[in-house]
């Protein structure tokens, strides 16, 4: 096999004289970068000849570093380049499953940003459960899978939602500047990632970041704009209108509180019955602003229709407004108590239930039943998503929008991946305090 | 007790010297109707004195008449009264049950039509499913209980649709005249009797009866406007779109086959599966118009994707309606077919079985699940009702709509109550041939 090396002519014959060349160039042709040094090199193939990209400048001293690397794997040294490479590391999948069971950390490198390209340095990237759904194959937006991260099998980053840095950008991008926030338009770029290579089009630029963290502007995208469209796009809310939301501590439970009160929206907020903790539960959500919180037992009880008369003024004040992330038959209850012509939208399916529907409330009580994603949503209206995001970050800057409890996974450099596989896991689990966010150190 | 009759003296003398006034009396209590030979009088009771109305002209040998009714109950021979008063029966209940239970067949007297007052003589009243519903006090619409028809105990008159026309109008009436045909706006009057009185502004003027049966008329406002408005009110249908629908060979199915037929749309229709007659059923949709005629057991068939992809030219037509007037589990399956942002549109429940959702049709597919009431949209949108009747209507008159199957029950003067009763309660069979419809003869 004859290998062309594009270097310079002394460091050419250095690389050929060295005698572990063979174990290189065969990880080269794997991961499509071959190490110099602690250049991690991008290498096209071409008519079967190895072409390495880029003006290598590695010193004889470096090539020692052309050895078997002692992973097996890329080499996951954190090593920047004089020249722009990135290292970096990404949690990625190569087919689907359980996070422990598909998860790996994967290291390569980001070649400097020219032309329209921009690499950002990720700071706040949350674990939503579609994100795990979608590691699990059961969410219909797929992943990308791809060898451009240098694997011979296609991969995807995990992750859908994120905000990340600008650290460098190509000639041809007039829209950001290093040092910039953005956070994604659409899901489905992989956020559970250091850093990342993309071009302007996919990015919203977060215009104010000032007194906004990372962790508002990486978690905006999803749960609060979720709950923001819900409660604007399908029934006609007014000032004095009561919505009914089940899983109601949820992100999007929290967010719909506050917003709703913001908006002078009234809520009956459902949690499920729980052995401990229930009391704390409804003072908290309370303190954000919920009108009133029950338990699902209580939403079934037999005397809720005098409770709902008690609290809306004998059905004076109407509840026309559903919010479901349940199924089940909490979801026939809360529809019951919806006044005519009310919209019940289904956004999740925590109980893996259907939602069952006795045919009176839609033909005679009017009661449309819809779903909401918000990805579709923010695909189609991206305009009215860039006004929304930055409605809601006012709202934090302006501390009328408080943070959902979460909790935070630091991802340095050094962390390891089963640390960072573990916090995937771990979402998992029952009871959560909050939703699980990786937030990124030195990486 | 005193009886005061508001009679000329001659007549008043023989009533007097009638021995068998007594009874009389009674049933005149009871009716709150006094028989004075061919003529029911309206009486009044003040202070425990009974007066009768109006200025009576029996002549002598009427008064022969003044004996105890054969029946039992009031008198029900058919007479005209030279100054207006109209004999009429009705089907009325005065408590809810199975028809056969409950119904019976009340006769009355209706007075001159005076002042904004309508006399109307029905021509022909479909008996719907809601109906029965009503009947059995299942129905979220009442009908109104009143002892208006001359009872003691509150009654309320069966029906909910009909063509009537109009026999007499009092001198404030502006917008009616007779021989007029008019349908309710509105459900609740109670439309299985042969005569009513009733105000203008509940009446809706069949503005061109020429070429139009009584029939058609009087069963254009629950079912043909049922699938008028769900073809033209949910999703933007347009030529070449399909709809699916389930109860396809019901009045408001085969209305819709024309009507999407008329309009451009394709269908999908649902028949139940049967032991005879199925391709006799099938041929027949066809010929009214349905593109394709499946039975509730195809639809649930392993290969009914592939098919749909055969006939939709692999789903780039696009599904964009449903129709259910079944409920349970062809729902379900007929929901999975629909394209993205369709609606699925609920009207009945046949099989008393709710509709069962899986979320994630309403999160991803973004399905959209309402329901329709004619009854309430009507009186909502009063104009566009008027406007979609005298649509529909021309349709048949220009011979572009079919009626559909139906079963006429002939309601003469002298119909016995039980042969009336029994149509009723016929409906309630399984596989009928036809809607039945009273089409009024001699009343």
């Amino acid at each position: 096999m004859l290998i062309t090396y594009n270097l310079r002519p002394e460091l050419r014959e250095q690389v050929e004289a060295n005698p572990d060349l063979d174990i290189s160039i065969a990880e080269a042709k794997r991961g499509r970068h071959c190490w110099i040094g602690k250049l991690l090199i991008p290498m096209v193939t071409r008519n079967s000849h190895h072409i390495f990209v880029g003006r290598a400048m590695a010193s004889r001293t470096t090539l020692r570093l052309l050895t078997k690397p002692s992973s097996g794997s890329l080499f996951q040294r954190r090593c920047i380049s004089a020249y722009g490479y990135e290292q970096a590391k990404a949690l990625t999948f190569k087919k689907y499953g359980e996070p422990k069971d598909v998860l790996s950390l994967h290291g390569h490198s980001i070649s400097p940003a020219h032309s329209n390209l921009v690499t950002l340095r990720f700071l706040a990237s949350p674990i939503n459960p579609a994100d795990i759904n979608q590691l699990q194959g059961v969410y219909p937006s797929k992943p990308t899978f791809t060898t451009a991260l240098g694997t011979a099998d296609p991969i995807a980053v995990g992750g859908n939602e994120g905000v990340a840095e600008v650290i460098a950008t190509g000639d041809k991008v007039k829209g950001l500047k290093r040092g910039d926030w953005v956070i994604q338009k659409s899901p489905g770029f992989g956020t559970w990632r250091t850093h990342a290579q993309t071009t302007e089009e996919g990015l919203l630029k977060i215009e104010n970041k000032d007194g906004i963290t990372a962790v508002q502007a990486g978690t905006v995208s999803v749960n609060p704009c979720t709950a923001y469209c819900m409660l604007k796009n399908f029934s006609d809310m007014q000032a004095g209108d009561w919505f009914i939301q089940n899983g109601a501590n949820s992100g999007v439970g929290r967010a719909a509180i506050q917003l709703g009160k913001l908006w002078g929206f009234k809520s009956i907020n459902i949690v499920r019955d729980r052995p401990e903790g229930l009391d704390a539960l409804k003072a908290d959500l309370e303190d954000i602003g919920a009108d009133v919180v029950i338990t699902d037992t209580e939403l079934q009880g037999a005397d809720i229709k005098d409770k709902l008369a008690e609290w809306t003024n004998g059905g004076r004040e109407k509840i026309k407004l559903g919010l479901n992330c349940v199924g089940g038959k909490v979801v026939t209850a809360m529809a019951k108590l919806l006044s005519s012509e009310a919209h019940l939208v289904t956004y999740g399916a925590m109980s893996k239930q259907p939602v069952t529907l006795p045919t009176g409330l839609l033909i005679f009580k009017d009661i449309h039943f819809d779903g909401f994603w918000v990805s579709k949503w923010s695909e189609r209206n991206p305009e009215e998503k860039k006004v929304m995001v930055h409605d809601i970050l006012d709202l934090y800057r302006q501390g009328k929008f408080k943070d959902t409890p979460y909790d935070e996974v630091k991802w340095e450099w050094e962390t390891k991946g089963e640390t960072l596989i573990d916090a995937v896991q771990g979402t998992l689990d029952g009871y959560r305090k909050g939703k699980g966010i990786f937030v990124f150190g030195k990486t």
